[in-house]
C-alpha cells in the first residue's frame, strides 16, 4: 500500500460515477439542476422504524471534497481521461445543496432521508460515499434501539465489539450510531475520545491467566483501580468466580467501588440467578451482575423472559455487524432533472419489480402527529411545494393499497428534511451527540408500541400526497408510452 | 466531533486492555514475557478452509503505534490514570516480536494465525485491533475465494459492495481482501489508487434516466468512452436495452470496444439466453454479459445450474458484509507467560465449552504435502522446538478423537508461521498485492477437490504434535486441580 500524504475521500466512489460525470461534462449537461434522494425499500430486520444516522460523517465527507494531486495523478495513470477532463476534477467544487434528516430521527422505508441537489455531476458523484455512511450507520442505530426496546429504560447496554467489526471504521461509527440507538457505552477508546461517548471496561480473561491465579488477579486488579467488575468465568463461576470476587470485594471494603461481576459464557440464566443470591447473602445487594457472550435482542428477550438476574448487558458482534442482517439496502435515486429547454421534469425508474420502481419528483417528509397526545399518526409524503401544515384536515392514504385511508384533523405537521447545504455551504448547526442520543429517546416514546415491538410490528404509514400520488402515475404512463414508441422504432430497425 | 491533527489508532483498543497494562505496570509484571496466538474456532461459511488476510494493516498499525498528544490528554480527562501512568505510556513504544502467516495463506479454525511475543503489556495492547483487522480482512478473502470456486478461472468477478460496506475502510480493505481471495477488480477508486487493484465500471441507471431516452444516454456514453458496456435494465431489458445497446454498438463500430451488457435485475437465467441469442444474431458472438443483483456463490451456482449464458459477474453486498456470516469469531489468547522465576509455563484457558478451551504452549503450524505429487495431507501444529521437517515420518492424529490417525513418510513439512517483527522491529518484505493473489491461487490448487467444495466440505486435518498433546492434557489437569484446591479455601472461608 502506498502511503499518500493528501489521500482524500474523493475517491472514495465508484468508477462508474467518475465514467457518467465524464459523459456529461463532455455533452456539456454536467451542470443541469438535478434531484437525487436516498431512500430503503424495507425496514431493517423486519423492525417497525428505523434510526437515521450518519450525517456526522456525511457533512465531513462533503466539506473535504476535492481531487488532490494524488487522486489526479492516478486518475491519469487509469489512461481513460483526458487532461481536459482532470482540469475540470481539479477545480471541481461541491457547490449542490443537501437536506436531509437529522440523526437519530425516526425514519421509514419509502421515505427520502436525504435530498442532494444541483447540478447533475456533482450530485452524481457522492452517491456511494453518502450510501456507504448512511447505509451502514442507519442500520446500527436501528439495531441498538431494537435492543434498547427489549431491555428498558434502566439496564445499561455496553458496546463491546470492536475486535468482532467490519474493520476500524465500523468500529468507531457503529458504535456512535449504536449510542445515538440506545446504547450507554462503548469499550472502544478512540471513539470515546472523538465522540465524547462514556468508555467501560474493566479486564479479560487473559489478567487471570496471566496471576495464573483468580484471587491474586482480582487483588491485583482491585489494588490498582477504584470502579471495579471482576470477571468471574475464566475457570469456575460459582464455585470459584464469584467467591473469589466477594473474597477480594470484602478484603478491599470502601477502597475500592464494587461494582460487580461479569459473565461471559455458561447458561447465563441459572448463572445469575445463583451469583445474585451469592452476592446477596454476602451483602452486596447493590452489586451488579453483567452479561455478555453473543448477545443479541432475542437472546436478551428469553434471558429476561426467564427471569436471569441480569442487571447489564455488553454486546459485541451482533450490534457492531448487526449481523442477522448486515447492510441496509439504501439506494440513491434521481428523482428530478431539468431538461434542454430549463424546466425541471420529474423522473422515476420503472422495474417489473414493483417495490424496485421509486417515485418521481422533489420531496418533503411531513410527520404526523395528533394534538390531544402527540401520538404518532404516520408520515406524509409529498411534493416540496405542498404545505399540510396549513391544513385543517389530512386525507392520508395508502400509496399502494389506497381503499385504507382515514382524515386526521386537530393534527401537527412537522417537515423532517432539513437543511444541511445551501450551494456548498453548511447552513446547518449541528446538535452535540448527547443531544442527537436524547432527541432519539423522545422520538420513539412518541411513536405507538404497536411500531416497537420487535416481532411483527404494525405498519407505520408512509402515505403520499394526492399530488404526489397522481404525478407518480402520470410519468409511468408517460415512460411506459415513450418505452413502447421506443420498441417499435427499434423493432422496425430490426437487426 | 473533534478533528485531531495527531489523531492515531494506537486508542484503538478496549478500555479494559488499558486498564489491564495499569494493573501489569503498577504491579511490575507489565515486562514479563508473554505469547498470545490469534485463531479462530470454526472455519468461517462451513467452508473446507479460509484464506488469511489482513497482515498489511497490521504491519501498519504496529509500525505507527504510539500515544499522541491528545490521546494522553484524553486518557488523563477520563480520571482513572495518574500523571506516571500517562507519562509510562507517553514512552510507551512496541518492541515486541510477530509471527505471522503471511497474506494469502490457506489457514484453518484451531491453528495459530499469528503469535505475538514480548512484554506482558504490549501484547495485551495490540490485541483490539489485530483482532479487528484480521478477523474481517480474513472471512472477506474466504467468502471471495468461494466464489472463485464456484465461477472457475475464466470468469471475472469485480466488486461493486461499497455502498453497502460497514463503512470505509471497510470498502477499501474488504475489496483488497476480495482480491487476494479471487476477484479480478473493484469498483472503488480509491481501493485503486491506494492498492493496485484494478478498477472497473461502466455508468448506472442514473445516466438513463438523465437523458430520459435510452438511446440517447448509450449513444452519449458510446461517444465519450472507448471500453463500453451498456447497463441494460433501466425500462426494458430484452426488449428496448438489448436492441438499444446493440443499435449504438452498430452504429459506433470500431470507435468503440463494445465489452458487452449488464443486467441488474429480472430472471438473469431466461434473460441471459434471450440476450446471448440476441448478441449473437447481430454478430456480438464476442460480447459479454455480465450480471449483478445480490449475487452471492450459491445464485451463482444456481445460474450455472440453469445454463445462464453469463460470462462476467458483479457482486456488492453479499461479498463486502459476507452477509450470510458477518463476523469470524478469531480471539486472542494468553498461551504462555514468564513466572516469578523467569520459567515460560505454558496456560490456558479452561472452559465448560470444550470448543472454547484453548492449547496452550507456543507453537509453529506445519503444512505437510505429499512429495509424489504436491497434495496436502493436513497441518501439524507443533511446539515451536520441535522439527517434523526433519523426521522420516510423522504420526499424525486428529487433536480429539485420537483414534482417526495415520503415519506419513515421504512428505514436505513446510513452517507457516514467518517472523514479521523482531524486537519490534520489521523485519519481513513485504511481498506485493498481485504476488500475494497469484500465491493464494497456487495454494488452493494443491487442496484436494473435496476440501474446497462450497457445501459440506471434507474436514482438514489439523493435527497436534504428540508432544503438545501431552502437554495440554498435563496442563489441564493441573490447572483443575489448582482450581479444586481454590475452591476448597474458599468453601472454608465461607462468607
Amino acid at each position: 500500500m502506498y502511503n499518500y500524504a493528501d489521500d482524500s475521500l474523493s475517491l472514495h466512489t465508484d468508477l462508474y460515477q467518475i465514467n457518467m460525470l465524464k459523459t456529461y461534462w463532455e455533452k456539456g449537461i454536467d451542470n443541469r439542476n438535478a434531484v437525487f434522494e436516498v431512500y430503503f425499500r424495507e425496514n431493517p430486520f423486519n423492525n417497525g422504524y428505523a434510526i437515521f444516522a450518519g450525517l456526522e460523517r456525511v457533512i465531513q465527507y462533503i466539506q473535504s471534497f476535492r481531487f488532490t494531486e494524488t487522486d489526479l495523478a492516478y486518475l491519469r495513470e487509469l489512461d481513460i481521461y483526458s487532461e481536459e477532463f482532470l482540469d475540470y476534477l481539479k477545480h471541481f467544487k461541491f457547490t449542490a445543496s443537501i437536506r436531509s434528516m437529522v440523526e437519530g430521527e425516526l425514519c421509514f422505508a419509502n421515505e427520502p432521508l436525504i435530498q442532494v441537489e444541483g447540478p447533475l455531476g456533482q450530485c452524481q458523484l457522492v452517491e456511494t460515499a453518502i450510501l456507504n455512511i448512511v447505509n451502514y450507520q442507519t442500520l446500527i442505530a436501528t439495531k441498538a434501539s431494537r435492543m434498547r426496546q427489549v431491555v428498558g429504560k434502566d439496564d445499561k447496554l455496553s458496546e463491546f465489539g470492536s475486535r468482532r467489526a467490519q474493520e476500524m471504521d465500523a468500529a468507531i461509527w457503529g458504535t456512535r450510531a449504536a449510542y445515538i440507538g440506545g446504547f450507554d457505552s462503548t469499550s472502544n477508546v478512540r471513539a470515546g475520545k472523538l465522540f465524547g461517548i462514556p468508555v467501560s471496561g474493566t479486564h479479560a480473561h487473559s489478567l487471570v491467566q496471566a496471576y495464573r491465579d483468580e484471587y491474586q488477579a482480582f487483588k491485583a486488579y482491585a489494588e490498582t483501580h477504584k470502579d471495579v467488575v471482576f470477571l468471574v468465568d475464566t475457570y469456575d463461576t460459582l464455585r470459584s468466580g464469584v467467591p473469589n470476587a466477594i473474597r477480594v470485594a470484602k478484603e478491599m471494603g470502601d477502597k475500592i467501588n464494587f461494582i460487580g461481576v461479569r459473565i461471559d459464557s455458561g447458561d447465563m440464566a441459572y448463572q445469575s440467578k445463583r451469583i445474585r443470591e451469592q452476592l446477596d447473602e454476602a451483602g452486596f445487594t447493590e452489586a451488579h451482575i453483567i452479561a455478555s457472550n453473543d448477545l443479541d435482542e432475542l437472546t436478551i428477550l428469553n434471558l429476561i423472559m426467564q427471569g436471569a438476574k441480569i442487571d447489564d448487558w455488553g454486546v459485541g458482534t451482533k450490534i457492531i455487524t448487526a449481523f442477522d442482517q448486515a447492510s441496509l439496502g439504501g439506494v440513491y435515486k434521481l428523482v428530478s432533472i431539468e431538461n434542454s429547454k430549463g424546466e425541471m421534469v420529474p423522473t422515476m425508474k420503472i422495474s417489473s419489480n414493483a417495490s424496485k420502481m421509486s417515485t418521481p419528483g422533489v420531496k418533503q417528509v411531513w410527520r404526523i402527529t395528533r394534538n390531544r397526545d402527540g401520538k404518532s399518526e404516520g408520515d406524509y409524503v409529498a411534493l416540496s411545494d405542498e404545505r399540510p401544515d396549513l391544513q385543517d384536515s389530512l386525507f392520508m392514504f395508502h400509496p399502494t393499497h389506497t381503499y385504507i385511508n382515514k382524515t386526521v384533523t386537530d393534527y401537527t405537521a412537522k417537515p423532517i428534511l432539513v437543511d444541511i447545504f445551501k450551494d456548498g455551504e453548511l447552513v446547518y448547526d449541528k446538535p452535540d451527540l448527547k443531544t442527537i442520543k436524547a432527541y432519539t429517546a423522545t422520538v420513539i416514546q412518541d411513536l405507538w408500541d404497536e411500531y416497537k415491538r420487535i416481532l411483527n410490528p404494525e405498519q407505520y404509514p408512509v402515505d403520499l400526497s394526492q399530488r404526489l400520488y397522481d404525478e407518480k402515475m402520470a410519468s409511468i404512463k408517460s415512460i411506459r408510452d415513450k418505452i413502447q414508441n421506443d420498441i417499435d422504432v427499434n423493432e422496425n430497425n430490426h437487426f
